[in-house]
């Protein structure tokens, strides 16, 4: 199994990917593919001692900046850390990719070097959101569909629960539909739609709407919602966590607020596992990704989901 | 100027009316016309010493509970304390209607007991949002329009305008659209339609997108939005309050959360003030929404909403 790893992407790179590096071989056993400047990454790689069998270094040159407009970008510096990734994923040198770079360059790389699963309609991004009681959920589409049809959130459900079930451990996930009622035939066109496309699936555990004051209780595992009001939560969510930083609001409650412990998110319905990191990354989170990755690979996420969505 | 109050509506009715009653009429010099059961709401008017001029009861035998119908009840209870006061506001015999009674029912109230405003395409309601700085943000829609139109985005940017100059004290309110990135061009359908119709609005001080985590911030004082998004932000926000106060993590800026506070949203966009509070609302709430009455007509707020949306 390798893995490869983008070592130029985010606001610490190289060094807290190879923080990250060196917990994971510890426990973890997958090959890792290194790309990124071999000049920067090399002397790294010595001094936190990460034992050479582990990974091979593939240099890249070019790095695409957090700010870069993603197609123009990827189309321009093929030679960049993440094109380099893409193009290594797609032609099967390696297996997963990672990294914590520019978000819209992961996605359009996601789109358009990797074929969608077969029977997707489109592929979404989740994000973790930690619930009042301690446990977490997954809230689903987060900004990559900012216009969905109902039969699209219909299966970012079964990509949710496959998700939830193979790499969260949630058994049985409760898939709710974000709405502004709880009965059925509220809401928006979209959510009046959906509602009875989700209650009529026999591939997913549907409870029924749920409300915004519900997004941070345990009602539900599973939150479908259109890519826009999914990014509106996950960015209001992420400021609540730098709110009380500046506030200096000290409660365990608000530091699970911090995206950072959750290790970045897949790309669900493309052919091969892709993690996106936050910017911010650093090496717990950078570690997680590479198990995420490694789980994905493990679990066949990927078959799963296919035979989920054509059942 | 009289100003109608549903003595009935909330859910501590109709104590915490009266003494919202006792406060305002120390300051205020409105008649108030308290409509509900006669026999519940006179020993209450003698024990809180509501001098007898100040205001009128209008007897209404009936009660909309806070989980009826809106139109059934409407319908079927024409001698509710809100259909009451629909009819005696639509009639001319006061001049605003305020309660903390069933939202849905004061809603159809307000779109079909009363006219829209000429020009207007949609009413609206909106909700003050607590800024990380201590200032107040004004949302807008926040559940009334679930499918929006970017024509009516645009006239809810003007209608914000003119109750945050008005009613909130705002001079050139900075007027923001709801999005999921910074840049014109961003965001789902609607959003990409409204935003060169608000950049070319020259009634309002339009200042660009924000994003999830601009909402808590102070970066604009209006932010517009279709009703399923803003609806969501708003019970997102209001859990906020709840969760902490279950956790007891106290501070100053989460007990702002409290939307207690707020006195209830005015209707905008129908012909005469109609303000919504809500249910939990106590004496504080009941006093600031009847000053949010008193303003709305003495500023003639619905004629100037008038001439902003049809020039």
């Amino acid at each position: 199994m390798k893995i490869g790893i983008d070592m130029m992407g985010g606001d610490f790179a190289p060094l807290e990917a190879i923080k990250g590096i060196q917990h994971y071989v510890e426990e973890g056993n997958a090959h890792l593919v290194l790309i990124g400047d071999e000049d920067k990454i090399t002397p790294l790689l010595s001094e936190y001692n990460i034992p050479g069998e582990r990974y091979t270094v593939v240099h890249a040159p070019q790095v695409i900046g957090m700010h870069e407009h993603p197609t123009r970008a990827l189309k321009e510096k093929q030679q960049s850390s993440i094109a380099v990734g893409f193009h290594l994923l797609a032609s099967g040198k390696m297996d997963a990719f990672i990294s914590a770079g520019n978000t819209g360059a992961m996605l359009v790389g996601s789109l358009y070097s990797l074929k969608p699963i077969e029977g997707v309609l489109r592929p979404t991004i989740s994000t973790i959101i930690p619930k009042e009681n301690g446990s977490t959920g997954l809230l689903l589409d987060v900004g990559l569909n900012s216009d969905c049809k109902p039969e699209q959130l219909n299966q970012f459900a079964v990509m949710g629960t496959v998700y939830a079930q193979q790499i969260l451990g949630i058994d049985n996930p409760r898939v709710a539909l974000l709405n502004i009622g709880e009965e059925e035939g509220k809401g928006n066109l979209l959510a009046q739609a959906t509602y009875p496309l989700l209650k009529e699936n026999k591939h997913i555990n549907f409870i029924g709407n749920v409300e915004g004051r519900d997004v941070l209780i345990d009602k539900a595992d599973i939150i479908v919602c259109d890519g826009f009001s999914g990014n509106i939560i996950l960015k209001l969510a992420e400021s609540l966590f730098e709110i009380t930083g500046r506030k200096e609001i000290h409660h365990e409650y608000f530091d699970r607020f911090n995206f950072e412990n959750y290790g970045g998110t897949p790309v669900l319905g493309i052919s091969k596992p892709v993690i996106i990191g936050h910017g911010i990354s650093k090496g717990k989170a950078f570690k997680n990704m590479i198990v995420v990755a490694q789980k994905m690979i493990e679990k066949d996420v990927m078959e799963k989901l296919h035979t989920e969505l054509i059942n």
